[in-house]
């Protein structure tokens, strides 16, 4: 008990849940700079970004056409959209392509640049060094210049484009967040609330810390260090646990973002700190600039942003690799168009029912060698024990020639219940009424030790299947085999399965 | 598809699913004489026992100490039971005491008797055949000396005990069972009805069915034959169809009436038509009778046929067998006290968790022959990579003493998805970063062939973990090693857990 609270209050242990105690005594001028660099390029990142998701958070994405009154399930909204596609503002649609199209352009701008530059002529440095940022900070230049585009127009009276229009000004307060909602019809309270969630409830935390794991692991792997998933798990939570009280939607790890920040060389998580501070002064000064902000230039940064996770080479890879798996990959993929939560938890669901079906039906392998061999290719547990002895019943002891002697190779039976060793028993006692010979060999030491206490009747092991063939045929009788013809027990030549 | 169709309509098959045409041909008189006994002797068992669950379905189990308006659940039950206790009808009390009494004492005299009674006198033997028929026709004589004592008391106007009262006289009326069900409230809808059955919709058949089934399976091992499940389903499923239109309570297998059928030397299904015959006739003449009933009796007809059933002698096997199994079959009895379904839903959750956890931690073992060598005791499923390979990072990349060398033997890994081959492709990678030779052995060819089609970079495969040795340290390592040193596949000397 000491130990365990010694451990638990040690340095070691304060430094794993408060890393900044890991860093900041090593904190040097040098990677304040290049925090400072990475932390600012990734702000003017996230401020479009965050003011394009707070608008699809609120509305679905008809966010690029202009179009209202669409409802939010997916096969709806597609229909209703192209029901209204008429009603498209000439304007949204011109401002949100060319947008997108820009976008796409500066990231594959920035993509062709040469890894360094350093040898480079001044003036092809200093292109160089343009591109790069405008590459970087592309969705605040896009969302600049859309807007100074809009400005022109609503300044001589030309309402073209839908706009962002008045948000709430300056900095968030800080409050309990709402645990009822007032409607125009009632008062929503806290258990309506959760209900109205449903699976999202667990769905949606679950997928956010799953993809911040991946994300974190992902550059952990590329940069040679490694994570600790329960102190990201802690980090995330009182992040979104004080996020609540500034009205913040929940926050997760950002794969884009966390990109810009590893590319443009940060060094310590101060470079959040910057981050911070560029999206609190924009909070805090740039607001009533948002009003002019094109809808569908949030419209085109969302969709850059998003486009970049779809990757469609990994239904090649899977039919390549492993076929059965493309099966929860396509389950879950059409189940997201329905509702994504319900796409995931058919994905899950589809995913462990596979897994239960290789334990439920364990391959086995038979092999004759006048004495049958009988291999089970995996685990022995409680679902597959009934299919094991019905598959030894039907192609052993019914085949057209019964053998006088079997072997059943234990060597992948790594566990076993109380389940299983009631339906050995009843094996043996099958195999004893037709006067088959039934061996076993193989059983792993602790489970054959679960087999002794429970006093099987006429349980008969040997270490090898070579120790019961020898048993059965005495000694010489592996020898005079061929090479061949030696029911090794990791070869698979002569078994049919 | 015509084979299958053949197949499908072969006169095998037909006498698979329709079992009278396999046994009739061979009917003999002989067989007749002990089907008619049998089923004779059964359905004096069934009478009583019929009509005592018939009250228990309605009412719940104060039918002995004749108390009333309790409600359902166990706990409060339990609890008004004993809260009203004081109002326990003495005769009802003395009466359920006396049948138990009664029916454990027959029950028990009929244990002691001689298996084979030809050898005795002849007044030994009508002596043991008595006690035989009385014993196994317990239920029906011990109902019919309490319908007796009550019918004495009634006749004389003492109201000592509570009886069965009037029951619908005659056979069951033909008809589509009710889609829906007048109440004093209201009328309940189909869908209401079936929402009232919660869980137990699920749960009730699944139980019942793997009761039949376990029932079926034990007395087919006693007597040397086999059943086949399917058959067993379509058999029940078709009783309880046909029974649903003659108001019939669902029914199932019963061990206890199988018990009496194979010990009274039943030979085919035709005993159940005697069966059969003797309930029709029992319904059709004795109705009027069955007044007198009274309810403490067929109380204690109910306990006496329950109580087998709970075998306390599982509880030490498990102790001793498998602690671990202990745990759902715990959770399981102690749910059944708060509602039956919950209990056995929570049993069957726990078993999948507990198979879960065995599949997404498999043990590891590790040895150190200079090199180091990692035995994986189980399959490798997607759930495990993500331990596996932390395993390996923690226990031999950042141990002490890091080896040059690492050998991973996945004999009984037998099949493997893409999240594993991923996981293996990563823990390749982080190996050669830290220039560490990590080396598999002992694929099996089909996990061998998807990790080719994977193209995973730098993933090194020998056949055997001996091969994989020779290739790290010459041709005459293994030999030069002691016989004990040998690392042996499925020997686990010198191996770590």
């Amino acid at each position: 008990m000491a130990s365990v609270l010694r451990n638990c209050c040690s340095y070691r242990t304060l430094e794993r849940r408060l890393p900044i105690l890991a860093w900041l005594p090593h904190y040097s001028f040098q990677w304040l700079r290049m925090d400072l660099l990475a932390g600012v390029t990734v702000g003017l990142t996230v401020v479009p970004q965050a003011l394009a998701y707070a608008e699809i958070a609120g509305l679905p994405i008809q966010n690029i056409l202009g179009l209202r009154d669409i409802p939010r399930q997916f096969f709806w909204e597609v229909y209703y959209t192209f029901h209204n596609i008429a009603e498209t503002r000439v304007g949204d649609l011109v401002l949100g392509l060319v947008c997108t199209l820009l976008l796409v352009l500066l990231k594959m701008m920035k993509k062709q640049l040469p890894e360094k530059s350093d040898q480079l002529p001044l003036l092809n440095r200093v292109c160089s060094n343009i591109v790069s940022f405008t590459g970087t900070a592309r969705n605040a230049v896009v969302v600049v210049a859309a807007s100074l585009v809009a400005y022109c127009f609503e300044s001589q009276d030309q309402h073209m484009f839908t706009l962002t229009g008045k948000t709430a000004q300056g900095l968030p307060p800080f409050q309990l967040p709402a645990f009822s909602d007032s409607l125009s019809n009632g008062t929503v309270c806290f258990t309506e609330m959760l209900q109205n969630f449903g699976a999202g409830l667990a769905v949606v935390p679950l997928v956010g810390f799953l993809e911040s794991i991946a994300i974190a692991k992902a550059f952990a792997s590329q940069n040679n260090y490694r994570i600790d998933p329960n102190q990201e798990l802690i980090a995330i939570g009182s992040s979104n646990i004080l996020g609540s009280f500034l009205s913040s939607y929940p926050v997760t790890g950002s794969f884009g973002r966390t990109a810009v920040n590893s590319q443009t060389g940060v060094c310590s998580p101060a470079g959040g700190i910057a981050t911070g501070a560029v999206v609190l002064l924009s909070l805090a000064f740039l607001t009533p600039l948002f009003f002019y902000i094109p809808k569908a230039a949030l419209a085109a940064v969302i969709i850059c942003a998003v486009s970049s996770v779809f990757d469609l080479r990994i239904v090649a890879t899977l039919w390549r690799v492993k076929k059965l798996d493309l099966l929860p990959f396509l389950i879950s993929f059409l189940g997201c168009f329905w509702e994504i939560q319900y796409g995931i938890l058919a994905g899950i669901a589809l995913s462990g029912i596979i897994l239960f079906f290789n334990i439920a039906r364990p391959e086995i392998k038979i092999a004759n060698y006048g004495t049958v061999i009988v291999q089970l290719q995996s685990g022995l547990n409680f679902p597959a024990v009934e299919h094991v002895c019905d598959q030894l019943y039907q192609r052993v002891l019914e085949a057209a020639n019964p053998p006088h002697s079997v072997i059943l190779d234990c060597l992948h039976v790594s566990s076993i219940d109380y389940t299983t060793v009631n339906g050995l028993r009843e094996l043996i006692q099958t195999f004893q009424q037709k006067r088959v010979c039934l061996l076993f060999s193989n059983f792993q030491p602790k489970v054959l030790s679960i087999l002794t206490s429970a006093q099987i009747e006429g349980l008969r092991h040997f270490d090898s299947t070579e120790a019961a063939l020898q048993h059965l045929h005495g000694d010489d009788y592996t020898d005079d085999l061929d090479e061949s013809e030696k029911p090794l027990l990791h070869r698979n030549d002569g078994f049919s399965s």
